[in-house]
């Protein structure tokens, strides 16, 4: 997986521009392109190494992004001004992944910002009543 | 912090009920409110230590909570078919957080699931070309 190619391991072996926020060992932070930032300061924490998703990272993997999440989250209260932070990721197919590569978007939050990043529509598919018990039985 | 009251505390002391999906030391796993699920299978994953978000919880909180959302979502994909997952957060004010105690939204989904989990809407602040630059100093 780590030789795959892809946009955002092109930026991290310095192949292709971003606008950079912070390179830690095994996760870094990334503006996303102007079209896409949700609000001033919408930044991308990458995993280092390629991976898709949630699903086939390791934890090392998910700890290291999140520290730096958490890192930038303090700095957006202090440079921003930001009350509050989202922290938005889409992993795999189906599920609006814009690039295959693990990213977490932190999305810098006011309260006089306008606008919602909670979800207005809901699946379309019916729940089975068993489902709890079938998830629980499969994480033991 | 770690005695102040709230609702997701009064579950993990088991003072107020649940729907179960997983207990590990460090996070937990139930779910919202029927009225709350985006999804068939929606979960929350919560910290066990009552930390209000990203920005005042410590790494290991963020890297326990992300270790039960990677177990989780596997499960997602054997149990559910889940193709891909959405992992959401709201941290602090102004985020449209509903509970005050960390927790991560894990929606299963799949490409018939006939909704978005992307914002439509955008922040009506404007950006500060200098912003990306101030981030990273306050990074260092």
């Amino acid at each position: 997986m780590g030789t795959e190619r892809c946009v955002f391991c092109e930026i991290l072996e310095g192949e292709a521009p971003a606008r950079w926020v912070a390179r830690d060992a095994n996760a870094v932070a990334f503006l996303p392109l102007p079209e896409g930032a949700l609000a001033p300061g919408h930044t991308l924490v990458v995993s280092a190494r390629h991976v898709v998703g949630v699903q086939d990272a390791e934890p090392a993997d998910l700890a290291d992004a999140m520290t730096l999440v958490h890192r930038l989250s303090v700095a957006m209260q202090s440079v921003l001004g930001a009350t509050g932070v989202n922290v938005l990721n889409a992993s795999g197919p189906g599920s609006e992944q814009s690039v295959q590569h693990l990213h977490f978007h932190v999305v810098p939050r006011r309260p006089d910002d306008g606008f919602s990043t909670w979800p207005a529509g809901r699946s379309r598919l019916s729940t089975d009543a068993a489902l709890p018990e079938a998830l629980a039985a499969a994480m033991r």
